[in-house]
């Protein structure tokens, strides 16, 4: 059931609204084209669709503000923190009002004894790492873009540390956000849990802007550990490398990252970066523990990888050799793009349970051969997550059919083997087509629900995940 | 804002109602009033609000027959598990039909290479760790009693093991539930994570049967430990024993356990266990690991300890010396219900940041005194979640009206410290009343907002959370 409110805004009302704007908020109002154009930037071949205006919010209150002018109008709000989501979360396919949120970027307070902290939602993850660094507490997850906290709670996100830390679903304690009607909640308390009512906190992660604008979250944090040992172990094959990962997970050791890069990605960081690794399926590890618990996690992980055709095993706890030894995996994705100059890469995720991770990475490097498409794979695989970035040539209309056709593949063999279209990288425009195959109808129904009540008028981020 | 669903139905609907159950689910539907005060037996002092009906399920079928009838008829839903939840959760108000699950107890499934189950809602966690055993896996939430893992979602449990393995709230990955108007749905799929849209999992763990009625459960295992230490510590002051709990886990030991009994529940376990501890505020703690490792760990502990005036620190990996060095804590709350034969115990939970723990357990412990009420305080640390088990004499008026007194100002305690009215125990009709003070009325008006969306005749445990 779609309703009538998936249309562009009225040009009259869009136009006061920008008038209201300019009015209440002064220079933070911009509507030059470029900024607009860059505010709706996706990483994919999704088409730029600029927001009418962009707003620079400096705090909560011009969030509200600008929020209470979008209702008052009926105009579409679309919040921006880096623009590094890739299912094109920012687009603003019927305009409206961006609402860039980058500006808010102060770490508001550290709580070291409660291991959290509080930060406006432009904070990015890097920034909040150097903060907190002195302290000896970090903040894990790390989803490869320098992308802001707000985002990366609104899309979900985890990356190579969430096999052992979990997601932005685990490490967000609570957040504040702006409602479509302009007022302010704050979903939780600083406890490190409650069941106080319906989960609020975990509504919000995860919504993509749909159901309100977060402007303070509150984030658990861990404590760096004592020592850190990195590993890379190459495997005579894909089900071993696979295999290894599912052991290690079973016997307990509680291993920090553990990253699968295919033989293809391997090549391709060889030229790039001048190493010598072997071409084959790899695993890069990393051990976070005591100096003698990292020793002995790895070895033991050593053990394990032997008896499924893993080995030789590097390993080192030395930082600059750390940095080196996991260069590979650090260079992958440009590693990638080298490999066909002029190209544009596009960013695909798929997760399934990690028992029939191999071989949805094997179905799926068969396809690719057989479509003849260039995307290594590298993944997350102590979650079942892996990507493919697939290399394209954009103006080969050819190639890009095949890979509308591949991208369809992969859901639907994600689907078939019990996993999900996307593991981290959201629902955005680009996979709404494929929610109903993975939910049913009953579960959109009940999404569109939610949102509906939520957001009656339909102005949070419009046309995205379950659009109404 | 109430409406004017929240009232008894209409008794000839409910004739009608039982009426249709005996047509289709026969001798699964019971109406005989020792049956119906049974389930609505509440741990309190809330007083037992049978339903009409009780409808043994051995199937979604039976649950979804029974909702329907329900639904049309327009009579509440209480979904039963195994009744020892404390706020009156099964509790019937408004009448109505009460589903109980019991007798949906198969483990459906067990993916070891993939750490899950899949298990109907009836399931005891015993029961299911007892089936787990042999494959060196367990569900590691333990909330004290044995209850059905259903209820355990239902209202969000944790327990000891939260500090290292998460609550229900991290361990649930998908579920089925049947919705108001009898549909089915399944919240997501069997991968680790997912960012496919809005996370309906965590939005029905802690609903508290309010948004329907969960007939399956794909849950999380972990592997069991290689070896368990497990460790007593007796401190000079609360204020030690906290912030030796502190400097453990920032220190970033991953224990597994980290349990507070203070000087008085020692001393009734002394009495009532025979045994001979230091009457003393006390932390029992248990690590997970490999050999090398909790050794490791219970030592690294036994250090930051002394320097908070604790110990002395005996510790053992031995099963059952185990068992002898955490009895006290395993027999507390039987010894402290036998401080006083013939009075009842009112158990009752919050939950702060860390940080504050010693002032929040101190200024009880003050209160207690003052108010002349006995009540041990028992709690899982780690999280800042602590218990206090009020013994009490339920014909004396006035202690009762001295509880009362203690009960809300032990809430209002944890909200100034920026903490919850509820760790653990969930929000039933016993702490209702205290949620508007927690959330604020936008945080109420939004969570009225969802339950209405989603039952809109508001059949679904009525008056329970938000009453709509």
């Amino acid at each position: 059931m779609k309703n009538a409110a998936l249309k562009r805004a009225d040009a009259g009302a869009v136009e006061k609204a920008i008038a209201a704007l300019h009015a209440k908020l002064g220079n933070k109002v911009v509507t030059s084209m470029e900024v607009r154009r860059q505010h709706a930037n996706t990483t994919t071949w999704l088409p730029n669709e600029a927001a009418d205006v962009v707003v620079y919010a400096a705090s909560t209150e011009d969030v509200q503000d600008a929020v209470r002018i979008a209702a008052a109008h009926k105009v579409p709000v679309i919040a921006f923190g880096t623009g590094t989501s890739l299912e094109g979360h920012v687009n603003a396919p019927l305009g409206g009002i961006c609402i860039d949120v980058a500006q808010m970027n102060e770490v508001l307070a550290v709580h070291a004894e409660d291991l959290d902290c509080v930060i406006q939602p432009g904070v990015t993850r890097k920034k909040l790492n150097e903060y907190l660094r002195d302290q000896g507490l970090f903040f894990p997850i790390d989803p490869g873009a320098d992308a802001s906290l707000g985002g990366m709670a609104a899309t979900r996100a985890s990356g190579t540390n969430a096999v052992r830390y979990g997601t932005m679903k685990d490490n967000v304690l609570s957040l504040k956000a702006v409602l479509p009607n302009g007022e302010v909640i704050r979903t939780a308390s600083r406890a490190k849990k409650s069941s106080a009512g319906y989960d609020l906190t975990r509504l919000f992660v995860g919504s993509e802007g749909t159901l309100g604008v977060i402007t303070e979250l509150t984030l658990k944090l861990s404590a760096i550990p004592e020592a850190i040992s990195s590993a890379v172990c190459p495997f005579k094959s894909v089900e071993g490398a696979c295999q290894a990962t599912i052991a290690t997970i079973q016997s307990g050791i509680p291993v920090a990252r553990i990253e699968f890069i295919d033989a293809m990605a391997i090549r391709a960081t060889n030229n790039y970066s001048k190493l010598s690794l072997a071409e084959a399926p790899t695993l890069f590890l990393e051990f976070h523990g005591s100096e003698a618990g990292v020793k002995e996690q790895t070895e033991r992980f050593g053990e394990i990888a032997a008896e499924f055709g893993g080995g030789p095993l590097q390993w080192t706890t030395q930082a600059e050799e750390r940095t080196k030894l996991w260069q590979a995996r650090h260079d992958a994705y440009f590693a990638m793009m080298s490999l066909r100059p002029g190209a544009k890469a596009l960013a695909t995720d798929i997760c399934v349970p990690i028992s029939k991770l191999a071989d949805a990475v094997l179905e799926t490097e068969k396809d690719l051969q057989d479509m003849k498409l260039l995307g290594p794979i590298v993944g997350h695989v102590g979650d079942g997550n892996f990507h493919v970035s697939l290399v394209i040539d954009m103006d080969d209309q050819d190639e890009l059919s095949r890979v509308k056709v591949f991208l369809d593949r992969l859901t639907e063999r994600a689907h078939r083997m019990e996993g999900t279209c996307t593991g981290e990288h959201g629902v955005g425009q680009g996979k709404m087509k494929y929610l109903e195959a993975e939910h049913g109808p009953v579960v959109l129904d009940m999404m569109r629900s939610l949102k509906r009540a939520l957001d009656p008028d339909n102005i949070m981020n419009p046309g995205k995940i379950v659009a109404i």
